[in-house]
């Protein structure tokens, strides 16, 4: 079958036969560095504490140094593969089966988006040489871990040198039935806390002697999981509460446990703040009279690309290559679009099907690799060209 | 100082110097069984699995073997003692310290109740060989422990072959700070419950994917904790309920769980039956519309001995030894007297101070001891005499 390859499979399947399970990147970043490199991109190999990084730029002309700058972005490192014997074929043993199905740990996140980038990109630099500002590359091999060496890093140095970003395509396969059908013009914002709710710990027979702080947190705990914390806009449903853990007990039946521990998350959408919930939690808590102590832990804002050029641009690639309209979303977890957003730039996020993705038996439609090639290749031409 | 100690206290210091941890006995029942044997008593030494128990009666004559009959009752097996560099002295070593402390594990519960019960039937045998009914002991060395094969198990083999018990006095330290200033004439009942309330395992990104048992079971447990099961009445305070033991959540932050375990104990009072509780938390939690399962454990019945001939005599004989009015109670936790009392035995529980029991430097008034001897020994001049 390799006989027949199309240059974006042929790519991914070299992506994809490399282990690279988080934050390892074995050899990823340096295969895409190569080809970048040799069609003019200049390269800075970005090595933050265990993780990879890279940052790659090309400017299409000595006189365009200020033209608009459209990146791509995306990981080479891939969650965990589970058991491999749950595996119809071995994770990296990448292969296309009868389905025309490309299987592999990473095909559809996000290995396959990786390939059709740089496919993309060799082919636009040929055709246009001298394009119209600057193309970059963001990746790192740390989306799936901590992602605290990632791209959030990778982005606090370009911030700091005034790295210029207009526009971002981040690989997630954001599609879910049909290549292209949905693209992330945002995400919601994660706001995490630890709440600890304090009794006076002693013996079930005794319990005028005691303050159970099970009893004391059930009607604030109902409270903020029946509270409407906003209705949401035209681009984010409503903000959603969820306790994840709640903990009380010392596991002995006759004994009133001291504390009390909830951990909390806000998926929130722009028409909440971090402090108008921060301070929404404290008032309901307050008044119900609790002894408590909140731990804050905010993982990422909320971030809109409104319509405009680069929404429009992926857009009119998506109708132009598939014939489909697609839905912009501002649904599921977070990405690395995240932080690139904080440097004002319009990120959208468009890559395969994600149906499988983190699962056992992760594959993607192979020839939606060349269509995805061919959408990245358009939304440049709208942009670049 | 050997020299100078009385009946009482040379038996306690017998006592006290084994290292009975629960369940082991150390020959404690032994030494027991030998003085009641010496004095007329049958007795009968019942090892149930690992349990060491024995059960011992004296008729005080042939004419009277359908009087009435007073038990003492008790156990020979004491807590751990943690850590024993925390211990003035150490807790097998038996002594009496400068303030007359009598000092040692057990010293409280209730090794001193043993040897005072012996000491005192001793003297009363003497003095009233042909007493009336019988006196008899029901000895354990598991009432710290499981309490399965002691106590309980004795009951039924009594129950079984019809054994009368009309009146039983439990050694278990029942004076808060003055010796018979409370004795205990009832326990309430201890009813627990494992509560499972199942939900839907989502991702918190996706709350609309899951059902959060943590949000649905909130308001039933704030419901819960804030019921009025009963008021109570003369004899008992209103039945308390306490969750001891709370638990959802995978640990990771990002997973909303599938279920949530509550673990919660009703301390109650005769003015509600076992079903009464069971039927009103079925309904509290089918009024939220939960998905649950409830495990529930009895671990005892409430009793109640109403005033009549033994709490009568009782309180008789500690105004008589000590000058004061005794003041019966319901409260603390659970004891074996709820075994004998399904017997239809009036039970009362009368020992020392229990200010040390189950704690580091556990100790009681030297002089107590001989106090108590006295009153058991008036009571049974009061009702067999
Ligand atoms: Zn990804
Ligand atoms: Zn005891």
């Amino acid at each position: 079958m390799t006989a027949t390859l199309t240059p974006t499979l042929e790519l991914a399947f070299d992506l994809i036969r490399r282990p690279s399970v988080t934050p390892v990147d074995e050899g990823c970043q340096e295969l895409m560095m190569r080809r970048l490199a040799a069609c003019g991109f200049e390269v800075e190999h970005m090595r933050i504490e265990e993780v990879e990084n890279f940052w790659a730029k090309r400017s299409g002309g000595a006189s365009e140094t200020n033209g608009p700058v459209l990146c791509f972005a995306g990981h080479t490192d891939v969650v965990p593969t589970g058991p491999l014997d749950a595996w119809q074929y071995q994770p990296f043993d990448v292969r296309i089966d009868e389905d025309g199905m490309l299987c592999g740990r990473g095909a559809a996140d996000m290995k396959g988006s990786l390939a059709s980038m740089v496919i993309a990109v060799e082919r636009f630099v040929a055709d246009h040489p001298n394009h119209k500002g600057a193309i970059a590359f963001l990746i790192t091999s740390d989306e799936e871990g901590p992602a605290q060496h990632g791209t959030k890093a990778v982005v606090e140095r370009l911030r700091e040198r005034n790295e210029r970003l207009d526009w971002c395509i981040v690989g997630e396969p954001s599609s879910t039935t049909l290549l292209g059908d949905v693209v992330k013009n945002g995400r919601r914002g994660s706001l995490g806390c630890t709440l600890t709710v304090y009794g006076k710990q002693g013996h079930v027979a005794y319990p005028h002697l005691a303050k159970n702080p099970i009893h004391l947190a059930a009607p604030a705990l109902a409270e903020l999981a029946a509270e409407h914390w906003d209705h949401g806009n035209d681009y984010f449903p409503p903000t959603s509460f969820q306790v994840s853990n709640l903990n009380a007990g010392t596991g002995a039946t006759n004994v009133i446990p001291g504390e009390l521990k909830a951990v909390f998350n806000f998926r929130f959408s722009t028409e909440s703040t971090v402090e108008e919930l921060q301070q929404r939690v404290t008032t309901i808590l307050d008044k119900h009279g609790l002894d408590y102590h909140l731990e804050w832990a905010l993982s990422g804002l909320p971030f809109l690309t409104q319509p405009g050029e680069l929404l429009d641009a992926v857009a009119a690639s998506i109708k132009s290559v598939t014939g489909r309209a697609t839905t912009p979303s501002t649904s599921g977890g977070t990405s690395d679009g995240r932080f690139i957003a904080t440097l004002g730039t319009q990120v959208v996020e468009l890559g395969p099907v994600n149906a499988t993705i983190h699962q056992i038996n992760e594959r993607v439609l192979a020839s939606d690799l060349d269509l995805l090639t061919e959408v990245y290749y358009q939304t440049m031409v709208k942009l670049l060209a």
